[in-house]
């Protein structure tokens, strides 16, 4: 059998396992929601195209599909916004909005209240500043940034609240797909930061959520 | 002159900056240390080798250097433990203790309870199994492993809580000086995983500390 | 000419060269074959896509074409069941399962009697465990993983017996095409293990056999 | 506490522990030896210079060190030898001889009868030529190379029998300290041949041996 | 202007410029080719495809377009074989036989016998000794092979003429698009060898004339 | 919002934010452009493809767009030339020109004489020597390069002024989209150079421009 | 002879060949000086460690050794202040010093008004803020900078003036030596940046003042 | 036995084994050269250092040390000089004078006439001008470069005959200890170049030595 479902994952951890939907076919991501559907309240599927989450949505009407996000989400209801505050999005480029996007709509359906402010990048420090208020109210931050992935280590040193950054794969040459921003994340002069994997939005939005936890 | 001391960051940040104690001299710590200690309650100084801590303590007598972290800590009284809950440090070998000792000594200047168990990697998983409720009833928890750094993971997938993940250099070859165990946990099939730097386990205890702020 | 069929090779090594697909046309692969078919009794072909497989069954009808495993093999009649016990292929992912199933057919061929059970990673250890008596019983184990690649770690510390490792290039960002999982695996703190390429399922396959051999 | 010994393994995997000596103490050492040697018949203990190794004789003088390998050997009595075969332990140059014998002791401390040939590069293949014999009646063979690690390639290629390939970081410039011979002996031509880390000669010996066993 | 041709090179080097085919369109190769021509006795263009080739083709309908290795020659009569010797191209596999082919038409167009082998890898040496003589009798040597790349170190431990090993990308995972064999090659442990770039048999080809000039 | 333009940017810096083209819609690019077109007299867009240049021009009918440089350009008028001097690029070969031009075109728009020479590469050192006076002309040079990327060392060394080097990914093998001639020539022997990204042929300009303010 | 000294250098470039002190002896340094001096008014030689410089001094005592720039200036009589603006050196961290000090000393010695600010990374932005029309008046500006390399982005992001970059190997883990500064720089998202090698503030220097010139 | 020396070598290929001094202590080497010395002319040991080489002198008085090349000659009597023409060693900078050094021992030794140039690096390329005869007589060419490894390219766009380049790891920063002149040389716009490993004198020498021959 091809999936060996995780059914104690959401008593375990308090939210059910997720389906990575890259190398799935249509037919094996409805399989295992329609085995998950029985017991779970809510199902993420990350990374699925326009033409996979088409089929799926012919069998799940009642599931959403974010084209940026490239997100199917079924729930049975919403889940109840029970994180301890708010969850901040902040975004350096326009190009980095679709791994931002995956981080709010995860949080979002992990029950937190999440907002968001793009396109303030160092090149134009003051932009940020603009939000000052925004980022001190936050009580966790995510941060998205690709080329060099300068933007956290601002943010960080702004507020004392932890910051999950996220580099994109977004730039050319020596951004290396992402590694540049990495590294430089890792790397940050600003302590309240811990880094996840180039373009996992799903996992800073995840983490941020655990963190959030009542 | 060749320090800027940003006096404004324990106001912004609710603790001062931290001395990294690499590539200074015992002078420069000691006067950094001094035009600081006018402000603030407690001080810390990482990567500080034997010789160098000697002549900064002959300065600062109350001050204590703990060998295995390599860290100076100075307290004009120990802060009251505030944190929202126990900060529960891992490591996966003997090897790996000088860095979760400097992720315990951070967390706890920083005003937390801090618990600790080591070398239950996973070649022998039934160790770990052994250690399951303490687990379960920390808040935040860091997972420090060198090699092939599988650890994290494993931890993460039997916690609903947010695990920090501290790769270490131990190891030889293809470990690549920590880079293998660094990707190993970013590409972690365990969700409520975020990394931070090769070593660092000062920024573990960091990130822990402010997330587990009330 | 193009090939320099070694003929000589199932004398030497018990069976006949095995043809690497990739970069051949099908009119090649079929020429290879005629040739090859008047001294052996069995042929594989691997890594093949659909369509040049379509045009070598053609001519070799009764040859047969695994989709998943993108593998021909052909067989004058199976070979007996000599090997001195049960090989066992594991996978941490669904999207591993390729892969897995390429080493569970040249195991297969080269005469094993072969067992699989696939998609328990290490994020849910529990589905592992369930295994143990599986585990116990195999005389030589294929452990197929992508992403972190802990899985062979973990299984290898539950079993005397030897573990052949397989990374798959399964993930993205710092899993870095399969690298990343490759270097785990090697630097694995379990002893019983060894590693073959990225996503090379039939060198664990071969392997397995050589060492389950009477 | 220092160290979590894993007490179970002898049980569950017919070896104990092997003590890895690199950033241990001395003493670290001879505490866990003392622990392990109250249920144990023999220990190992991998990585440890001459200085550490005198200091740890010296409470254990029944020990013997081995210079060339680092390792420490105790043993009640010596395992009696139950391997199926032979296990021979060929190198490429004289420099890779420090990894072939730590590779020779650990599968002699197994229970195995070892072999070995040293000093038969490809760069004069006939050298190699002339222990066609002693290649075709082992029942595991251990090649061991710097530098372009050829030689794995070359021997598998006239065996049968599985082959584990250990690459040496002996060698300068993009030898790029042992990564191009593990690489080439990744991508081996030859299909029964599977490979440990770099330098990693105890991996390679106890690998075998687990294949050796009855 | 798009070109700046070295009309000079002819006079200076013996043998004219060649026009690198990538990256340029038919219209350019073709007004290169038009101003060479005037005074040139041969034109070689590399790297071109199919379709470009039969634009180019149109315009000079006495050039020759070699589908294998992807190259125009253009001759108002062949050059006189000048050569001190035979130039001989070996080949590891099938797969290789591309850019040997790319090797042997630039050397044969600048004056030389070129005589060939192909598809004997080091799996089953024996192949190789076949052609022994062949080998002794050649005055320069041009060894392709990919995955581990160890050919050339093998035949040029054979004979006491120069070896030009050129590196291919054929293979998979850590071949990493050539850079195993290549580095395999520059630390082979046989001295008569230098390499070229990955897949780059026309340098091979050139530095091989250039060796073999009166 | 998807964009937060800098609109203080020419105030800060003399010249309106370019936009960077790449992942961004037609529908974006307009939609910023009309924004930024009510206070600028010069918008420059990069990196923009054939397609998404004829959506933009539809709304914009008196913008340019370049199809080697893949740039648009609208001007409400030419800015005057205020450059102190000439800014100079000089190009290696052919397959460098589209990056040279993305050059040429930005430090036009900026207000700067540009003049050009190409295909001058090292392997016929004297086409360069031609243009010498050229070369001691300009107050500003920007030499384009890939391969080995050695022409600005040559050209830094005939002259005193400034030389920003643009690395082009044009090559093979280990020409490592680029990265081989940047670093090549951010070792350059020759001191007055600095470097920008791989295929920045835009960065390039820009800083030319503001080396050459007055 | 061990050096084939460029006589015609300052002729050419306006200032005269710099000796790269590492890896050549005290008495070849000497012995270029002596040669070099017979035409020169100024004479830098840089990477000399304190030991070579005392035996540089003991033939040279007008000569001066600067101890954290590891620079010997040796000058008939300093250069006028011919540059036609402020240079300024700012730096991101206190270990950053050594690397930005031989920025200001080759910038000096070529005849350029220098001005510095040390320690004003961009964990604490408003510590740059604080400087602004220092950075403002700057004709020319070095920016400095380890770990994430942040600075030059923000830097530049503020001025119209060039900015040249220079990356340190201040860091540990993934800082990597500096690559990774390095490469944050080269993506940085403003334009009027470009980068020199890591540590190489002798370069900055040089290239500022080719820059600055009348 | 810790070598295998290969006795056949000098009749296969006209010239002996020559020892790698590296890793192997003094006894090792004179107990191999006391063995070769019985059938051979002449003995090289490379890569040793004053120390290990004193020993080896004091039972080979009559050998002859070279501090600067690190190698041991030792010669019954000088070969013959046999070589087709002159063979001539070019070198960049007073820094790879050691590896240039190499070079011309081995050729030397091996019956050749050797000349030298060094210091002629591309950042004052009249100076290689100057020497345009020397280069054009030569038969062989070694052309060795540190930093970007710009001269090979030159040099061989300026001659016809053949071209050894060697990189060396002279440099600092994203010289990456000699990759970035390799790859340079392996990228190279001329085509009559090939490459040896970095830092290999030797092998540039053999391999020159090996077309020189008659
Ligand atoms: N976009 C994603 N990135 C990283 N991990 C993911 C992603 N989506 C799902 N996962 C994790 O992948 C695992 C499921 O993998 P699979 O069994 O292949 O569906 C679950 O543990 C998820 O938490
Ligand atoms: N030289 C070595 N290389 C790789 N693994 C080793 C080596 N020596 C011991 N080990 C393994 O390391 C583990 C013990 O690690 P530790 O708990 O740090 O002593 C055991 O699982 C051993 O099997
Ligand atoms: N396939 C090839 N690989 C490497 N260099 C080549 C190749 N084909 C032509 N060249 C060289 O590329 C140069 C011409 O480049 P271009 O001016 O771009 O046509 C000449 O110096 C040739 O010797
Ligand atoms: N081709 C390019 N390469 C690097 N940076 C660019 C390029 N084009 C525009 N930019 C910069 O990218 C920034 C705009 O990014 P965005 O907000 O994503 O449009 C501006 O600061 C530009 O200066
Ligand atoms: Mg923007
Ligand atoms: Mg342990
Ligand atoms: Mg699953
Ligand atoms: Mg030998
Ligand atoms: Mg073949
Ligand atoms: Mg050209
Ligand atoms: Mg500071
Ligand atoms: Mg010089």
């Amino acid at each position: 059998d091809f999936a060996h479902i995780d059914h104690h994952r959401s008593l375990r951890k308090g939210f059910p396992e997720v389906i990575f939907g890259e190398g799935k076919s249509a037919a094996q991501i409805v399989g295992i929601m329609e085995r998950m559907q029985l017991q779970e309240q809510v199902l993420l599927v990350t990374r699925v195209d326009a033409v996979k989450a088409a089929a799926v949505l012919e069998r799940f009407a009642e599931a959403r599909y974010d084209t940026e996000a490239r997100m199917i989400v079924w729930q049975r209801a919403p889940l109840p916004k029970t994180g301890l505050g708010t969850i901040l999005v902040v975004s350096a480029g326009t190009s980095d909005i679709p791994v931002a996007r995956e981080a709010c709509l995860t949080a979002d359906a992990m029950g937190n209240v999440v907002k968001s402010v793009f396109d303030v990048g160092v090149a134009g420090i003051h932009r940020l500043m603009a939000h000052r208020s925004l980022l001190e109210e936050a009580r966790v931050l995510i941060v998205v940034a690709g080329m060099e992935g300068a933007l956290p280590s601002v943010v960080a040193g702004m507020v004392s609240r932890p910051v999950i950054a996220v580099p994109t794969s977004v730039g050319y040459g020596v951004n290396l797909g992402g590694l540049t921003a990495l590294f430089g994340m890792l790397t940050s002069c600003s302590s309240n930061v811990a880094v996840v994997n180039i373009d996992n939005g799903f996992g800073a939005g995840y983490m941020a959520a655990s963190i959030n936890q009542p």
